[in-house]
């Protein structure tokens, strides 16, 4: 499998970088329009609409939408079904999720000032929110508990699951992870119509606040367009890491770190910037050696030939520098003294300190959370979160002493702003 | 001016509530035709482009990008020429806005567990902002304040901002506000093309990683293409005010606060919560007395006729009921006691209390943001804030016992999703 090499010190090698980090989120404008369709025929007709559309894409033959709902019952049930330590493995993966998101919860403030005027912030969380979860072969637990967690933690009122079950096959580890972590009810549905229903509201579901997620092209189509009436996570690009390493690891280590990146999708991102040449040549033969080993091999292979490489750089200055202008989603710090490091990295999703922290123990347990922004985007979006299912008022109380003091400066700038309704709305309480 | 009055125990209120709030917020194909073809020959052709559109919509004669371009020099200039008591206004609430938004920092953290795994967050700003100010007429000094003063005091490294001056007319009092506010460097340059150069970057315009500020339909659909590659913030609907009211506040401030909403635009939303009929009719004569008096006559009267409400409640409870039901942008609770009725409050931008509390006070220099949001989009968005321009990066370092408690969770968890070489990755560190 030949990988790319790059080297810092090639003439070109900015612009080979940028090629290397394109990626081209072309909407499909026949998706987008069946989507649009679909959303307003779901905003229209309700649960007739979302019981034809699952059952013509999921086959399926319910006769009525309550035949898709389940509740906290059938969640338990498929809990007690579950094998004794995969279901330890969850519980013991929730349990930390829940801890470290137990740090992100804001709270309200205020102050009060010399005169009697109080400003400040009520800090709320959402009434209800909906979570997409994948069905069929890519039915990722981890996926439930990332996005329902942070959700309960935040103190939402309700989490409603949707997750399709093509042919009426059900995931018991997705449902059992949703009664782990604390999900209301689960409508086994999928697609554009499932996301319609949560964001409009139907007969029997009520309309949610916002919707998180991952999905297919039609998802995600459909998460854009009803932006705005509901709130929505990040539409989230392929997966990436970025590996910075002294040269000191073991090389199987790494080579099997970019694979976890790799096996996700052909078209996922695996970077390694070393200043060492010689162990990114120990590296190659680690990847040559484990790949044939892999049940993935196909989708390793050709995610590393397509948008995988082995940089060479100066030094871990200079490979902290490119690192900031990946961005990237996941980035390993395998080196000896990571905090040393630390503060040069600006823009990364979550970023794993030392040799042993492999990306693949954030994806399931160490507690933050794994839907982490892609794309460049970590130069401005964060990871999924308890803030994400709490919002903010401001809140203003203006004492009659503070009236009079800011009503003069707000009546000198609405006036200057042409807003006469404002300035006189201030001047009313001068004159008191 | 005939504005619609309801009662809550109408029958039928539900759904004359709702389609008073219903707004449809169509995009335009045309507009977004026109804004995809606009930032693509952007992207391509950089600065020519730019200069282009703008000689071409802002009746410009710019032979060089570089005429576009002015400095901390030009803006200190501007302040030097405004008015003192104009200025002393701008300057009192720039310094009140900093203070309220200084206390919206947020800090990194970590903890570190027995075995010695450390597991935290590290905040920081975003490198490079854009800010994009409306020219001509509709020019807001107070919007520069508001969207320049959390990015600087969040850290953020560089402030652009982009405002059209149609016809190579400026606008002293914006400029002295980006001053004041610390912008870096202005651009005199609006439209989807001001945006598309800040999104991708020009030979001569380095590429930001968030736009925020108030556009026309040209400007918002340029916001919405480019999301993803920069952040931006919401894309706002018409302004709205809801006032819950015990009946003892003076009928006239009333009226007022509903104008100073109603002035902005006919299609921008004011109604009254009030359980007295009597105090009702007496807002309907403060309206009908001050209306003819206010320069904005006709768009206030326009818009409490198109979407303006009085709606006489059973008490201040359903009040509180009916207001998270309308998520307003602005809520007044003007009332005896406000700080009885706020935990009932759940829903809305920000929340003015008492009645010396006006929403204009909040608009120029209270202290909090006056970007908020529109639309019931308050269930669960925030105001604009010093937590915008700032994102979070996970970071975690796995002990060597660490990786050995959680290798096992991880591999168990990650052969469950058939994600071989994550579970691979973990137990190569299991076996150390």
């Amino acid at each position: 499998m030949p990988m790319l090499c790059l080297d810092s010190r090639d003439p070109g090698f900015d612009s080979r970088l940028a090629a290397l980090l394109a990626f081209e989120t072309a909407q499909d404008p026949a998706v987008d329009q069946a989507v649009a369709d679909i959303c307003r025929d779901v905003a229209e007709r309700g649960d007739a609409a979302l019981v034809d559309y699952t059952n013509r894409f999921d086959r399926m033959n319910a006769a009525s939408v309550d035949e898709l709902f389940l509740d906290r019952g059938d969640l338990a049930a498929a809990l007690d079904r579950l094998d004794p330590a995969v279901r330890g493995a969850l519980e013991t993966a929730a349990a930390r999720v829940r801890r470290y998101h137990e740090r992100q919860v804001q709270t309200s403030w205020h102050y009060e000032e010399e005169d009697g005027t109080l400003l400040g912030q009520q800090v709320t969380a959402l009434d209800r929110v909906g979570i997409y979860v994948p069905g069929g072969k890519a039915a990722y637990p981890s996926s439930v508990l990332m996005n329902a967690i942070p959700a309960r933690v935040a103190g939402v009122g309700e989490i409603v699951m949707v997750v399709p079950t093509p042919g009426g096959e059900r995931n018991d580890l997705v449902l059992a992870a949703a009664c782990i972590a604390g999900v209301d009810r689960v409508i086994t549905a999928g697609g554009a119509q499932a996301v319609a229903a949560l964001a409009y509201g139907t007969e029997s579901i009520a309309q949610v606040d916002k919707i998180t997620g991952p999905g297919n092209a039609w998802v995600a189509a459909a998460k854009r367009r009803v932006f705005g009436v509901v709130g929505i996570d990040m539409v989230a690009g392929p997966s990436e890491i970025l590996v910075i390493c002294d040269g000191d690891t073991d090389p199987d280590w790494i080579a099997m770190d970019l694979f976890s990146q790799a096996e996700h999708d052909e078209i996922a991102q695996a970077i390694l910037l070393c200043p060492s040449a010689e162990f990114i040549g120990e590296v190659e033969k680690s990847i040559a050696r484990l790949l044939p080993g892999m049940p993935r091999k196909a989708i390793i292979g050709a995610s590393l030939a397509n948008r995988g490489a082995l940089i060479k750089v100066a030094d871990l200055d200079e490979a902290c520098r490119i690192a900031n202008r990946v961005a990237p989603e996941h980035l390993e710090l395998s080196v000896a003294d990571p905090e040393a490091w630390l503060p040069k990295l600006r823009h990364a999703g979550a970023i794993f300190m030392g040799r042993f922290s492999s990306e693949s123990l954030g994806d399931y347990c160490a507690g933050p959370n794994h839907v982490l922004p892609t794309s460049r985007t970590a130069r401005f979006a964060s990871p999924l979160g308890v803030y994400d299912f709490q919002k903010r008022s401001s809140l203003i109380r203006v004492s009659r002493d503070g009236a009079r003091a800011l009503g003069r400066v707000a009546s000198l700038l609405a006036h200057g702003e042409g807003l006469t309704a404002h300035a006189r709305s201030a001047e009313l309480r001068l004159e008191e």
